[in-house]
């Protein structure tokens, strides 16, 4: 393979340019070109699409976001649009593809392989619900961002005495919710994993005012549950009297320059991507797992280890979805009291 | 003066434990002994009243929120509220007070001073929208996390195209928008001290976009002017296209380590403070103007340079409110282009 | 077992005070009561130990440094020191203790062990150089504090197309230079674990500025090669030409808040640590491997998956010691250029 | 004026970005066109200069460094390199110049406008050692980073302790040991402008820990007086017992992303750089006085505000130089205890 492509593809997340980097960069240092496609698979269509350089990702390693832009392009799923793309790679001599982003992308990655243009995924989402890897590219920065604002947020509530519930981003995933609750410290974390009882949330805060001699009570919140405004609004119904004000920590967790360990999981997909370019492999997607890079393939049987499986009518099936750490949901209400 | 007094009262801003700690170490410098007051007020009339040692403040100075806690009392306006609260000084041997606050608090003070009891009040606000000082204690802080935020903001709006509303707190006043602004390089700043025209906001993302080829914009707003939910609305009413986000930074400026210039401002006005009632001195706050600490009377007339007067019906005036910097906005408005 | 001690020993690390407060929070929901000992192995001597609440350890996880002091106490490798400490324990009714720390800290607690009261080790040192676990405590702070300050380094070493040899801690192991220098895009990271060739760094410099057009140049350095001034005389004398600078980042990378990772992994070893203890058990060090907590025997034989074994003449055998991630600096080589 | 450029000269300092994007946004906006200069004077002369548009500054307002680079150009002194430079401008179309940086950057500035070409200076330094200004950009900046590292070293000093020697940038200036120290509760401060006895200093450190109780001893010394390990040679020649430690902050306080106050004075100050060039106003500085901008003569006399005289025998003479805020250490003296 003499030249291959790299584009990032769905919601953002911090890491995303140190992952590009690792591409570009390990491309280069086994004699490939590299072309980076502006805005996802839009831009692939579109064609915008250009040469990058070794100097061109120079300090990006630093950087949030993603420099070659992200969208989300669902006229990708048809084979209308994968022609189009695929017109384009040929047009400008890529014969493979790293694409950065969530399952979407990978389905899009797998699209690409079946025309011929063999295309490898790499997990990029603050979320950490993708089948096949341990952790996500920006999990560690979206969640030690949630820690700093809880951090924050604790100084002001033991102050006044208050109750705050805290939402965070995750989509269906409690994850963040857990990390960012265990390490906070939080007296309560709700996950949608995990069922809850509003009168037992309701009694705790009760509870630990009164009983616990406690000064504040911080409750982390998943989205996947509900909005922290409609929490508090159940809370209240249930008979809560604290001063209880929200917060939702919104699109913050997207950003800032990415901790060390995104940056190292970053740079070690990313390389690892290469290599199973160089070798002609796609349909791929890398994650790490026990600290290991591994691959595993997109499409496939659950036999074959792939993550998504299809069912006879044709619908997705995820194999061995990723599980959040109810270990942890546990863990954490031995040690908040 | 043998012992004074010394608590936090209204909102609590990163900086107030700076300023306790240097009351209590110059107090005890000049050989007086320092009594800390819990909850503000309350606190005072409840007789939540203890000896602070130099130790007990210790390692203080790096830390948000105020280990003293704060409450609003608005029953201290009532002369019953404060005789009760003088009872407890008497009880304690406190001969003088310093109270880190608002305008609330300031008032507070004057009733003490009256009452035979001189106090002195510190601006501890993020805010900063305190008559007699250029800047509160917390202001500072509060701009750096709302831009520590807003930078976050525009790696995610940058990698999607996206325009955001961002809100920041201060009450009325447009303080930490306009310095928050500038600094984040936002590109409009909506105050409650300027007027604004939500045609011309909507026209102005669309040019940005379309004209002047910006990958993002990002809207600063002061909860002074109205919700970012409903500017938002607006903006969609006006006709905005844009894929728009709201977020509120809320209670998060509240909290977090504060800069070394909200520290250096308590430790200065908290000396100072110490001072002013070691002369005897009392109803007064103190301040900083042109880089001096100063103080001025609370309660007096325009000509003595009392921060606050007293209409014949007994209302509250305002002598040389503090003035929100349009300059910023103006300045701005040149630079975001 | 009704009564528990937890101590910090050897250098202390970010995530101690998170370490303890699981200890006593978990201990306290378990059914024990929980007793600090002040400054390590020395306190325990000392008779400095108290009892705490879980009130005491609120607000702690957030904080670096050990609330518990630390100290290096060699005179507990002797029975005298030892027997003095068992006295204090008796005295106060203690059963078992949780030792936080590094190596030293594990043979103190497996000679209390052998005295009839069971100790459990937790790895507490930035250093990551413990057998038993993938990572200690404090690890994953001293990582991101490095990127942090190398990040700055870089702003000026860009500005002015220099070279910066940068030293971090470590003592004999590379881990904190490795995965600091990958996610800070180091041009080199000298290990103690590799060799390395001067000349060879020294042509790296020139080719890098002269060749790739480079307009910076860092070195991370680990502190068990050799002194930062050293390797730069060492760089001069092989012909390097570039304006050099050299930085040691010293004992910052033991402080400041730990990261979200730190405060995970001391909140489920301190938990796990209670566990072993309530089953009575000790002479044991828990740990982290693939995820999942862990635990070993402090010593014994290499079969029985023990951390250290004795020699016949009664030296200490490392077993299965630490290894550096030697790929990472393999993989950096392809990415640094 | 139509053309103008822009140069940041000697050492590079946080917000420096700020302005240069601030002159470029400014001078657009009043019509003018601008173009940048590498590496400074020495660029000027090599004719290493480029137009620079609205959107190459975007994003620039949050970056440590100067993306212009900036270089230390001694042979911008003799009137060759000056005639070489203008030479460049004149080629280029340029009328005015704009310079960030420090003494020698201003005296270029002069030298431009002698020739007829109006160059304004923008004091550009971490030091915060340039008449005319109160503050300089990169100075906030470099306090806080300050600040944030003894913070850190406080955590690790507090568990074992120890003292600690923190050896913090400034020249001849301690502008940034005392606002450091007063902000890190340092217990003593040692500056250039003030003189000290080591025993006494000695004598501080023994009474802290043995007759005050405190866990540990922060000594923040200017590199103007010597260097930290120098002055922990002469502490333990007067007979300091303490364990003792060395740390030199370096050039971690020149990078590092502005902080907001840096940002806001970078932005004032470029923008009234260019109001003066558009007034065709050069061989002056602006800078920060009481909050306002305001601008002075670089050469002339006392009576005429300028900042630097000429002796008779043609030496510079500094009119009114910066002066430390030596009530600082005075101040810190009363809160250190």
């Amino acid at each position: 393979m003499k030249r291959i492509a790299v584009l990032s593809s769905g919601g953002d997340a911090p890491g995303m340019n140190a992952a590009i980097r690792a591409v570009v960069r390990k491309a280069i240092s086994e004699g490939m070109e590299v072309y980076g496609v502006n805005h996802g698979y839009a831009g692939l269509v579109a064609g915008d699409i250009f040469p990058i350089s070794s100097r061109d990702v120079g300090d990006k390693i630093s950087r949030g976001g993603t420099f070659l832009y992200s969208a989300r392009y669902p006229e990708f799923a048809k084979l209308e649009g994968q022609l189009a793309g695929i017109e384009q790679l040929k047009k400008n001599g890529i014969e493979g593809v790293v694409v950065i982003g969530g399952d979407g992308s990978y389905h899009g990655a797998m699209r690409l392989t079946e025309h011929g243009f063999p295309a490898v995924g790499i997990p990029g989402t603050i979320d950490n619900d993708i089948a096949g890897t341990d952790f996500t590219i920006g999990f560690d920065t979206a969640v030690n961002t949630a820690v700093d604002a809880i951090d924050k947020l604790r100084d002001t509530s033991s102050s006044h005495g208050r109750t705050f519930v805290v939402e965070v981003m995750g989509r269906n995933a409690g994850d963040i919710a857990l990390w960012a609750g265990i390490s906070s410290g939080a007296d309560q974390i709700i996950v949608p994993e995990e069922g809850f009882d509003i009168n037992v949330v309701a009694k705790t805060i009760e509870d630990d005012f009164k009983k616990q001699g406690k000064s504040h009570h911080i409750i982390v919140l998943a989205e996947g549950v509900m909005s922290g405004v409609e929490f508090a609004e159940k809370l209240k119904e249930a008979g809560d009297t604290s001063d209880l004000r929200v917060t939702n920590l919104g699109h913050i967790l997207r950003g800032g320059s990415p901790t060390a360990r995104d940056r190292v999981l970053a740079s070690r997909l990313g390389a690892h991507a290469v290599e199973l370019l160089k070798e002609g492999r796609g349909g791929l997607a890398v994650g790490i797992h026990n600290e290991d890079i591994v691959e595993s393939p997109i499409l496939g049987t659950a036999e074959e280890n792939a993550l998504f499986s299809l069912s006879e009518d044709g619908k997705i099936i995820v194999n061995n979805p990723h599980k959040a750490r109810l270990d942890f949901a546990k863990l954490n209400r031995s040690l908040s009291r």
